[in-house]
């Protein structure tokens, strides 16, 4: 701490992304990135946006890409809201929709940037713990709020909820934001964008990091009522006039052009995380049912600590957070079939040498 | 206002920013961009970066761009903040730095994005007069205050101060931050780098997107004392892991090592800019010296507002500002020689035309 800091700044405490090796020869199952290159539409877009016209700024409003979004959803561009990836568009959210006297509600066990920013902004939040076996009871939510943050599949465990409750919790808490973090939704989960005309409290977010393989480029978006955008619109334009830069606007626009790609990519991971999930099974590990690009699992004799360093040191990263309920689990993204099969190649590994030094 | 808005949002006025014209023909002199294309290694290194990588996050320290920068200044990269434009540097500037029980100044006629951080974060500020000139005068902050925050060369103004009075106002101040918003330095002023190992208290602004010809990419940076920097990396942590993507990471490092490219069309823009002043002064303005890629004028039988609007209507873009002190002035940025010709000819007319009228 140091006195010409901002009064109270040494309290934060930020949030930690997952290692990001430089030029390292590692399997990286450890930041939920998608194993697929982006569309080639997007690389052309690309390329086409490197022009002399950079020196311009972009399009303050991103119309067009909001143009895109609004019509995949039958909406309008007055429906969605453009960030700097889904964690700026979330920033913005806690700053515009979530200051209240009450606190906020979010799952005992989910993302971890979103106690982050409560620190940030000041806002008070209770974790509302998941039942026993990590799911969401929206029952739990049935009290005096001043928010509530749902990731739909929830992170890092991957359970999803349905509609149904979904639409549950919106009618319980009508005079409460929902904020549906929709970042891994495109992997087996249902959208709630499908129920933006129908709850005016109801904010869904979603990012092209995951499913659009476009991690690298920074673009993520919220989709709900008008009034709900325009609070957004509001810190936006008191923080950043030109979040997104003319190559984030070409390059978005034309990922989320390509369906075929993205239909294609997505199936694959689908298909290698059910494939990946029963051969845990089979290595003795318990994994909980995932509809994201990860599966969080846990082994009966292993602690999750361990088993991370061991596969850091036959050079495959995953996940390990030393957190209350999850100290066990290891967090895995999915990766090509081949990563897929070599996480389960030094898994066997492990395992094998330890039943061997403890014979 | 929304019930569902965060307690006291309606009371924020976000930023207005330049028109953005899309597709029009234009000729624009509103918003202070280069009028030369960047430099060609930042295109070639864009194409390079629109690859498969873009699947997998950017470095969320921004490691070979800061050390680029650090390097440029005989600084470590301890001493460099990344952001996403100046606009996001300055926000993080301003959470992270300047939220004190005393009130932060600026000068009353300066960049108008300031008080809107204000607001947004709940700062107190006091706008400090500049003089009868539009001088900022360094002794009249010279009272007790929370930070300071000076654009060096002012905006809209144009007009720097030198380094002697700068390290006046350091002195002055050792228990506040001075930050210097260097937006437009590279167009003929001192830039306070040099200073930054022997003040604590100083934090530069730099942007990319005026001297680097990039306001379309988004990036810029503050260099200042590790422990300031350690400050924003707080606020960094606390909002967004990854504010510059992979494109902007690479295309900003090329950027700024093309030497060549920055003196050679710095140095166009500098001549037009004196050309301009040159054939605005035999029109009848008054135009204040400016040391930034913009100038800022006043006729004096034509309103500013009147002006804008005859040059709209004659194909051409300029800002004007409704605000007390600065409402007789127009803001027109240095386009190329056949741009700046262009405005020329048009006020021609439009004085031509206002003087037969009245005959």
């Amino acid at each position: 701490m140091n006195k010409l800091w901002s009064d109270g700044l040494g309290r934060l405490d930020p949030y930690v992304p997952g290692e990001q090796p430089r030029g390292a020869p590692l399997i990286k199952l450890n930041t939920n990135e998608n194993p697929y290159p982006p569309s080639p539409a997007v690389r052309a877009a690309l390329k086409g946006a490197a022009n002399a016209d950079l020196r311009l700024y972009p399009d303050p409003e991103g119309a067009a890409l909001k143009a895109v979004i609004a019509q995949m959803h039958g909406l309008l561009p007055a429906h969605v809201f453009l960030g700097n990836g889904s964690d700026e568009v979330l920033a913005h959210v806690f700053r515009a929709l979530l200051m209240h006297p009450l606190p906020i509600l979010f799952p005992d066990v989910t993302y971890s940037f979103y106690p982050v920013y409560c620190a940030l902004f000041g806002i008070a939040f209770e974790a509302v713990p998941l039942d026993a076996g990590f799911n969401v009871r929206v029952e739990d939510y049935a009290r005096p709020n001043g928010g509530i943050v749902l990731p739909n599949p929830n992170a890092p465990t991957g359970i999803a909820i349905g509609l149904p409750q979904l639409r549950d919790l919106l009618k319980q808490n009508p005079g409460s934001v929902v904020v549906v973090d929709e970042a891994y939704v495109d992997f087996g989960a249902d959208s709630a964008v499908s129920q933006v005309l129908d709850y005016a409290n109801l904010l869904v977010i979603q990012t092209l990091s995951k499913s659009r393989s476009l991690a690298g480029l920074r673009v993520g978006f919220a989709i709900g009522d008008a009034g709900l955008i325009e609070a957004l619109n509001i810190v936006k334009g008191s923080f950043n006039s030109y979040p997104l830069g003319r190559l984030a606007l070409a390059g978005a626009e034309a990922a989320l052009l390509d369906t075929a790609h993205f239909e294609a990519t997505r199936r694959q991971v689908m298909a290698s995380r059910d494939a990946l999930t029963q051969d845990l099974q089979q290595l003795g590990f318990e994994v909980l049912p995932s509809s994201a690009n990860f599966v969080f699992a846990r082994h009966a004799r292993f602690s999750g600590r361990d088993l991370q360093q061991q596969l850091r040191e036959r050079g495959i990263l995953v996940r390990h957070f030393a957190k209350p309920r999850i100290d066990e689990f290891l967090r895995i993204s999915i990766g090509t079939a081949g990563e897929c099969e070599a996480l389960v190649r030094a898994l066997r590994d492990v395992l094998a040498q330890a039943a061997t030094s403890a014979a």
